[in-house]
Parts: structure tokens; sequence; C-alpha cells
């Protein structure tokens, strides 16, 4: 993968953003591609299906997974119009493809009203610091869901 | 909602990991209460529905919206059985509830095998450092989706 397919497919997720923009969604688009060749699209579906983690990046991801029929996207590569906010990147830290690559930034995001600066900033401070009330409820069923994973022989790690 | 209450619902949550875990599911379970009532639970499917994004917060708050007919979930409260990952982290703060609980810690979910520390470093890390090749490739086009979204009159934000 050179750097003019890179611009190709960088290009055709900023085309699907722009278009999503003109159909009454948020100005986000994401391509996924294994081998040169796109396996989904996706483009921000937060209002009209009334979900919002339906990213762009999620809704590719979602849609790559299902055709790969695998819950990892080895050796693909994920070309998105913005920098994800810390969800997507979260849900491509799990999928685990090869490379991102992004136009916009998130400052740019910001700039445009969205909140993903502000969700990258909350999430490197101390709970009591953030704008979401966050309690770390510690009680003494706490571990129990991780011990009896590990006692698990028979599980499917991911 | 007193501490008693947050503590009945948290057992719930980790109730729902634990069965999960049974069924051989991971050990995450979250559960999603509206006026004192439980709105959604949801367990984490990542292996079963071979989507990464399926993890029990994800998973709950989009049950949550469909129910709620509604892309927020305000004065709504969130219990997970563990810290949310930066992923999950994100859409909670994307659906906008008024408070999260959880029990157990991104460290014990590292303790038992996940990637949530990793994620939570990465993703304070320079592009450049980070363990997924990461290029923001900032092309003339990158602002476009942005600029057609900030001249739309009827748009709806999120």
């Amino acid at each position: 993968m050179n750097i003019n397919d890179d611009i190709y497919f960088l290009k055709l997720a900023i085309e699907l953003a722009k278009e999503n923009v003109k159909n009454g969604g948020g100005p986000f688009g994401a391509v996924i591609v294994k081998d040169g060749q796109i396996i989904a699209k996706g483009t921000n579906r937060v209002t009209s299906h009334n979900d919002p983690t339906a990213h762009a990046e999620i809704v590719a991801i979602r849609q790559a997974c299902e055709k790969l029929n695998d819950f990892q996207l080895t050796d693909c590569i994920i070309y998105s119009s913005c920098e994800p906010c810390p969800m997507c990147l979260g849900a491509i830290y799990w999928a685990r493809p090869k490379k991102l690559v992004f136009a916009a930034n998130k400052f740019d995001a910001a700039n445009a009203g969205f909140d993903d600066s502000l969700i990258y900033d909350e999430i490197q401070l101390p709970y009591s610091d953030r704008h979401l009330e966050t309690v770390n409820l510690r009680i003494d069923e706490s571990l129990q869901p991780f011990e009896l994973w590990m006692s698990e022989s028979n599980k499917i790690t991911y």
C-alpha cells in the first residue's frame, strides 16, 4: 500500500462524510481495506438510528467483521475522514487492524462542535475531576467475574 | 438513588458478567437504570457475535437508546461490572447519562488478560509512539466535511 493508495481511500472516506451531511447525518466517513479491496464503508448514523455508538468507524468495523466472519480485522487498514474519538479509537484497538489513516484531527472536530477533545481530556482525569459523576464502588463480589473467567479452561480469548 | 440502590444494581451487573462466562462469553456485564427501573442489560458478545465493539456497556447503551427512542441517555445511570475500556467510556460520554458506577477497575481487567490498560496508555501517546501504525494524512479535502456541516442550517446536532 503506497501513499497514493492511502490518499485514494482517504478521499473516499471524505466523500462518504460529505454525502452523509447531505443526507442529514454527521460529517464523518470511514472505509476499511484488506489486500487493496474495500470490505466495508461506514458513515455516522447516530441521529438517524438513535444510536450514540453508530460513529462511522464503529459502523464500518462491525460491517467488516461480519463480512470476514471474525472479531479481528487482521491485515486491514482503516481510513477515516477524521481522527477517531476515544470510543472509535478503542474499537480500532480491539479490532486490531494493521494501520489507521485519518485526515482531519480531533481539534478540527472540536472546532466543528464535536466533543472528541472533551472526551480525550476527561479520560485522563482522576474520576473525581470528571464532568460525569464516576464512582468506583468496590464491593466484595467485584473480582468474581474475572476469577471465574481465569478458572475456565475452554474460554475463547479475544 | 442511594448507596444501597447502587450496590443492588452493581451486584446485578456482576451476576450478568458471571452468567456470561458460564455461557462462554467474556466476564463483563452492565445494567442501565432510569428512574429506579432497569431499562437495559448487556453482556460481552465479542466472540459469540463476531463483533469487537459488542462490549457489555455498548450492548446495553444501544438497547437502552432503542427503548427510549433517543440517542441520549438523559437521567440514566450506567452500572458496569468493570471500569469501562476507552471504547465504552467514550460511548458513555456520547450517550450522556447522569452517572457511571463500576466495581472492578482497569488494572483488574489487565490482570485477567484484557487490553484495557494498554489502550488507556496508547490513547495518550503521540501517533508515532503508538503500537498501531497511525498516520494523520492531511490532504486538501480534509476539512470539507466539517465545512459542509457548519454551512447546513437544518442539521440535527448530537
